[in-house]
């Protein structure tokens, strides 16, 4: 079952779409399929809760999920699977994804969900956390994290190279 | 239908009870009736989806919802209905509520929460909105609205009449 | 009494407009009449606690009020009636927002005003939240707002089934 | 019309009382006498308006006014009076008095309150600040603040003499 | 004595004109003189403490203090003199203000500073409230304030009018 | 290598320790053996740099870090590491956590930190949150997950069959 | 001149000693001498800037300031002198030291404070930062920093050990 | 040693670099060598704990860290040297830099960072912090800095004389 679908993405409203696109770009240079829906919490409720129901069962293996505002999108997901959810803050006006951050991280004991940086950073960390939880029993996904992490590494070196030029 | 119950009480967990008693003493004053439920937005999410749908059917005109940290319970079941739902955001530590009142309030557009005070003034203030509420068509109600406001002002006389004497 | 005017908007200042677009397309939407007031809680106090106080006999059932910083259009309102009032949050620079929300929502027990959404998002959801008000007593209302709802649901899967393209 | 009562103090409910103390002890010690009052904003919004409305005829020069979460008393108040207005944020449970300190000092253009430091720290300099603004036109009152604040400089020096013995 | 400057009004910097045009137009309306300054509480203390020291025998009756960020500007004053003193908190980036309204409101019990909005809004209300001081003592401004607040109370009114012609 | 330890717990000082037994007793429950350590980001950070450097061929598959204030530990551990590290913000006195969330969970593009409730319900779930990773690959977990849930749920159905009795 | 005292302590108020031990104890122990104050920026302004002009030919090379509320002690200081100036934002009610954190590090350009931790673990930090300023210039210094901080590390080692029994 | 460089400048990506020439303009104006680094805190660990382990012995005195959202550049370094460390809490969307700066000015007891302001003035600051310590022992900068105060107390005092005809 290695080449099915394993990681899903879920925003709260396609408005969402450009701070995501980072999320999109990682898995994509992981090579890595993914399934990309536009689920409300609040305006979907009922296909919220039977696409986390059957999430397992139709071979997802993380869950992503970015909302913003009052954000019960990573929540309402996480109520309803056993399998780990990730969530991204998405700022909106005018509390700028404090709300967003509080509402998703602040879940009450028992159903946790793994809470990323707010916005555009945040859509980048999760595609990255979802690989790092699938690279647990994927020796190539490993191998392509390591590596990941070393060209990032590169680029700041570069980056160090090249600033005295700059100022 | 008049005497059914109209007004329904949830909170995400019974350890919120002691900040609620509140609603129960002006609804006892008022003598009205009400369910109370523990329900809990993550814990038992089908059971809240089940309630909302069916809140209508039931009879009943308001639900009251107190839930405290990323607050999910007022939205979830607003999600579910198109009865007035009421939040109370319940301050819980480390963050006092903060979370619960953006949890509460921020509902995207579309599915509204009417979100009062949080905490124990928030508790007696649900309580009297769902009143209003009802009173609409509710001459009794309406009386008894505008002899509690008297009453209230009367206290607050009566208080001022008294301070003097406690300085 | 069913055609005569229910629902009164009142807004801060006339600069607030823009924010409160989202009110009267709703209501439009709905085929609701209303009436639109700029009345100051501040600048012109003696207007907002007429208008409150003769309110209900002017047949309003639910008053919407918009304000921002220290926004207490709402509470004044509140103070004088005892028809359900809705307080929109007006974000306004520098605090965007947190001072009107705490302002509106705040209220001490006794007096409540049910806050919506800060800004945009809360036009539309108080509009809403005055219409499922009204709803309890007016079928035409609830088919409409059960209507709304499929629409909006519809929407998000239309949005949903549209994202695959967008990525 | 030198001896009749100048200050008065509003407070939202007696219930800050405790907090308020400094007010009354600071007043006292000026030898300044005061009228003390308990008047809800939105309790007795009818009685704090008649109260502001008439403060100047009955001689009224400042206006001191505490209360705590929405804390609208200062801006209702002031919105019907041209005396100046000075208002004390309370702090109150859960948000400890951030609500209180927004909807005091956050008033819109056209009305101003003069907001002090919130709680009992506040008290005190409440009280402070209305001598300052009698004492404009009163020379006693004049050399008794500069007369203050020697000793309260005299009271940091003593401690200053002090800290070696205490550490 | 009555011709003679009796305000000032002190800027920490003269980048915070813009936002501070409010309290000249005020003024100007008044028909009241005001010495302008810029002097900043950290890069010249000397200044800032000479100017307070010398404030009441150079006649001046309030002082009016506008800063950001860390702004002691208004403390600083207070604390040589017992001349009112008002605080307009300037918002600066990136902390949009807070940091200069707790800064100029938070003032130990014993030094109190008369804090008014943040920014634009503050502008306008510094130069009123000091106007509201000097009326105490002053027919003609009195009068000229209650005109004000009725003009002020016409264009509510005006607004409230038109705003049908608007939506 | 199914039974070596695959659970790190890490926390910045054994002071940490009241606000962790939640981590403990879910694991316990779950019989999962873990690893406990108190690594400090500052105080032994070549300690935590080698911990994170080695987890992985020392077989850990997820690392748990509870830190306050300046919380970094989560972050330097990820920072060496691929594993999967999920951070617990530990709430610290005067700012009571809410620096501890933000240090924890704003972690730039590249290194994701999986951030769960701040204080005692961040426990629990950070350790719900270890076993749904690590169930991802053990059915044997999966079970014991889908039991926790419905044990879970069964508590909050029994609380709601009592709470009448408690009002 | 390497006997005298270069390290200088100002308190606001002698009621945030208790909080401050953790500067007595650190500099005990690295056997420093010290001068202890009670100065007040607002209370006693010309002993404030007396102390901070004169401080450098007294031979002061690093002054610690703790003050609390609109904590405006560390930039009066600053503002006279160029020692360099370490402020410590102590906790008080109700905003628990978020008011003197941003009045002590908020400083605008051009007059440097450095903030550390605010409460006591920044008393204990003000202390250790000053020593290593010093220590630039004194390698006796330098040794025992490198000691004491190999005895903190020791500390966690040693809580390291231990953790396994307290759980 | 004289004339090797004593002040390192760290930034944790390049993209903050425009919010930093307030440093670099600075250090040049006091004709100070600086080294310019770009290193992150979690990108590039290991070369950020290895700068640290040799900045004294590559004669550095101070190192400024400049870093935004989970800000933990300065707290990595100073947790690997006894030098002293300045960190710029930088501004990022979405929180504007209470991210920044809680995480940086927040260290544990045991590892002192001097905070300074948050963003554009904050650099200039640093370098004038930096500049202050090393004075300590150079009498060239101190007379440097002692203009550098005047000529800004000048250039408010220009300001102060130009305002009036800007109004």
């Amino acid at each position: 079952m290695k080449n099915h679908v394993k990681i899903a993405v879920l925003m709260g409203s396609d408005s969402d779409l450009p701070n995501l696109r980072g999320i999109f770009s990682i898995l994509d240079e992981f090579k890595l399929k993914y399934s990309v829906r536009v689920i409300s919490a609040h305006r979907t409720p009922d296909i919220a809760a039977h696409f986390a129901k059957t999430a397992k069962e139709n071979g997802y293996e993380v869950i992503i999920c970015a909302a913003g505002m009052a954000a019960h999108l990573a929540g309402v997901i996480a109520s309803h699977t056993i399998i780990p959810v990730i969530g991204i803050p998405m700022p909106c006006p005018p509390f700028d994804g404090l709300d967003s951050l509080l509402s998703t991280v602040q879940m009450p004991p028992g159903i946790p969900v793994a809470t990323v940086t707010a916005g555009k950073a945040g859509a980048k960390n999760a595609a990255l956390y979802a690989i790092q939880i699938l690279a647990l029993n994927d020796d190539d996904l490993t191998k392509k994290l390591i590596r990941f992490r070393a060209v990032q590494k590169e680029k700041v070196i570069l980056a160090d190279q090249d600033i005295r030029n700059k100022i």
